[in-house]
């Protein structure tokens, strides 16, 4: 099926399936419906055979190896850095860390700027934050007598911006706020912008978990209006073992270094050292060389197929989604349900999460996850890294189905049919 | 060429190089003669297949996915900590840490064992120590009013444990101590053990930075007498974007969490979170899954081989390139060159360090790493992460040959001929 997005650009799902050669696997009788994306998406060939490129061909390690491999390695690594800078509209390269994963970029925040920390300063985070962004803070809370306050979230799955108004939640204590762009878990597309001029009206500094948000809409740091966004490249079509961490310029080369090793200093004696500029100073050791090589290249691969494709065909399996559950009695979807004129959900993304329940009580997510999987279908039931947003809404755990480029309406329509045979099943 | 190692395995060096495809590469008209080891190595062809296969094929997140795909995943990257467990005679899969680097290992010693430290609590590591076993411990004694203290190095490149024995390095004061197994620069090869019961009897925690050991020896936690290993993927024909740290059980489940996020957690409330017990508690996010499934491979690759074989390989290449080498006028070797009555080092790995004079001076090591070159030569010229090291020797910098499982004596006879050509260019 060939549609067009909103810009033109000829998106079909079948010819992107094509790339993907892990979505051709059966479970048992049954094709894949791989709705896990949210968790770890898959990786087109392209991406795979980059990787193996750099391996086999071009590999050495970088910036201190000064042969033919070293240069290759260095340029291919620097690239990368390029590639994504553009990817989310930064400033320059320099902007780029990258880390191990997105929890290494929002620890090595917590780090850096809770080094200036002291006892009553405040963190704000929201209480639908990935445990990534709640356990850091908790922990440079320990360290220095800072205090965590948080958002709490709206029946309908927001956060509760009034609340926060009413409680003068970010105040003139307030230091850091750290919000997820997207929720892993309700899909609610967060008000960064508004949160972040507040957040600066008190001089406080404006951090993003772009985890979610960034493989499913057009990124752009200045729109985003954040002073650092945090996000990982396996969720985006890229390899495991590494995230991102971007920030101001003006920003990063103030922080003081995280972890120290070779490559993020200047000059090292026994009696102390000095550090390199950003974004070396938070690169300590061999980086994920080979990582950021095949992160760049699914940068390539999401630029080609354009970002606004991907976010609006997302924005449509995920309208279908959100219908064609309700139509399963019992099921309630945790998080804005909302559908505009055109079918579209609104402000939200492509992860939902549910609770079925069935004749004799709730059906648990682990269950229903369980039947599925023997149907093929491939979702996650549990907490997601989410408990204190589960426990707001008063339940243990949900399961959620998440959505992303190469998902089809038929998936959709694979993921109903066996919900309604889980229910089935359980309300015998 | 088959040679029989003492262990009667037949190592086949050619073989070996069949097995790795960017060794075919060729620098303008000369064959690459890799001699850039210690600062990566390069990747049989078997474990980016591995990798390939695993995104391909097998690919989700782990632990946290229920189905089919999730628990291959987990599967396999389960099945890796078990198989690096093995390599190094760990007891079990439960003492591995996979951290994104050896420098992530070591800053997680520093931050995890400095949450006790006290002003005036001493920290030992060596002169000889690469960066990222200096830095780490110096914003530890930043943070915590603990003292930096270090062995010093012989003139002929060991570790000066006279001096230290006079100087009551280790003692009643001392917390900790980190010494690299194997020098990177000078190829020496520590007596660990010794140290480690110096470490025990005043009560200290004996950590060893084994990026340069393990890739090159047999390893055995229990011999080597340590309480930490830390030691990365890079070096041992494995992926980038993966680090191991190797704790015995009972010091890592008294030990704090160190990043926060994802999985490593037992609950997470807004007020205060609970950690799960090791290997998890250090394993914050989505970890470098396909990059651990890549270093079993590798693990297996060097296993199939035999480690016994590898060593005495690159003992023999060692004594060759340490005898050859003395025979360039100017060139001196920074460390061991003792040979035994077959030819082989003694205390030593094949990490050969040294500076050239010529008829007008010094050579400055990144004129003899370019000339190298541009005759196919790929060393590596600079303070090799251990500028302290140089300091102590009066020197700036160094030019380090560094071999593997594959260097041929046909490679060091290449390093010799072109250092002699460059020699000559210089001399005019």
């Amino acid at each position: 099926m060939t549609t067009l997005d909103p810009t033109g650009i000829p998106f079909d799902v079948e010819a992107i399936r094509g790339d993907f050669p892990i979505l051709d696997r059966t479970v048992g009788q049954f094709p894949l419906a791989y709705l896990d994306s949210a968790n770890s998406s898959q990786k087109p060939q392209v991406v795979v055979e980059t990787i193996d490129d750099h391996y086999l061909n071009h590999y050495a390690n970088v910036a201190r190896a000064m042969h033919t491999l070293g240069a290759e390695a260095t340029e291919a690594y620097e690239g990368a850095r390029s590639r994504l800078a553009r990817f989310i509209g930064a400033a320059g390269p320099q902007e780029i860390v990258f880390t191990k994963n997105a929890s290494e970029a929002l620890n090595l925040c917590a780090h850096t700027l809770g080094s200036s920390l002291q006892a009553g300063d405040e963190i704000v985070v929201s209480v639908m934050e990935h445990h990534s962004n709640i356990v850091p803070w908790q922990l440079l809370c320990e360290r220095t007598g800072a205090v965590l306050r948080w958002f709490e979230v709206t029946p309908d799955g927001r956060l509760d911006l009034d609340k926060a108004a009413a409680d003068n939640l970010i105040n003139e204590r307030t230091k850091i706020v750290s919000i997820a762009w997207v929720s892993n878990v309700l899909g609610t597309v967060n008000p960064v912008r508004q949160i972040a001029d507040q957040a600066h009206a008190v001089g406080a500094t404006m951090i993003a978990d772009g985890s979610q948000g960034v493989p499913q809409m057009t990124t752009d740091v200045s729109e985003l209006g954040v002073d650092l966004l945090a996000f990982t490249g396996h969720k985006m079509v890229g390899p495991t073992g590494i995230g991102v961490l971007w920030g101001r310029y003006g920003l990063l080369e103030k922080l003081p270094p995280f972890l120290g090793g070779g490559e993020m200093i200047e000059v090292v004696r026994m009696t102390g050292s000095t550090f390199a500029p950003p974004p070396a100073r938070f690169e300590a050791g061999t980086p994920p060389i080979v990582q950021a090589v095949g992160l760049a290249a699914a940068a390539d691969y999401l630029d080609t197929i354009s970002m606004a494709a991907i976010a609006d065909h997302e924005q449509a399996i995920t309208g279908y989604a959100l219908a064609e559950l309700q139509q399963i009695e019992g099921l309630t979807i945790l998080g804005p349900t909302e559908l505009d004129s055109q079918g579209r959900p609104v402000d939200r993304g492509g992860a939902v999460s549910f609770a079925l329940q069935g004749r004799y009580g709730q059906i648990h997510p682990h269950d229903i996850a369980q039947m599925l999987d023997a149907r093929g279908v491939a979702v996650r039931g549990g907490h997601h890294c989410a408990r204190p947003l589960h426990e707001a809404y008063g339940i243990q755990s949900s399961t959620r189905a998440s959505f992303y480029l190469y998902t089809t309406r038929g998936e959709i329509d694979q993921l109903v049919d066996a919900l309604t045979y889980t229910k089935k099943f359980f309300d015998k």
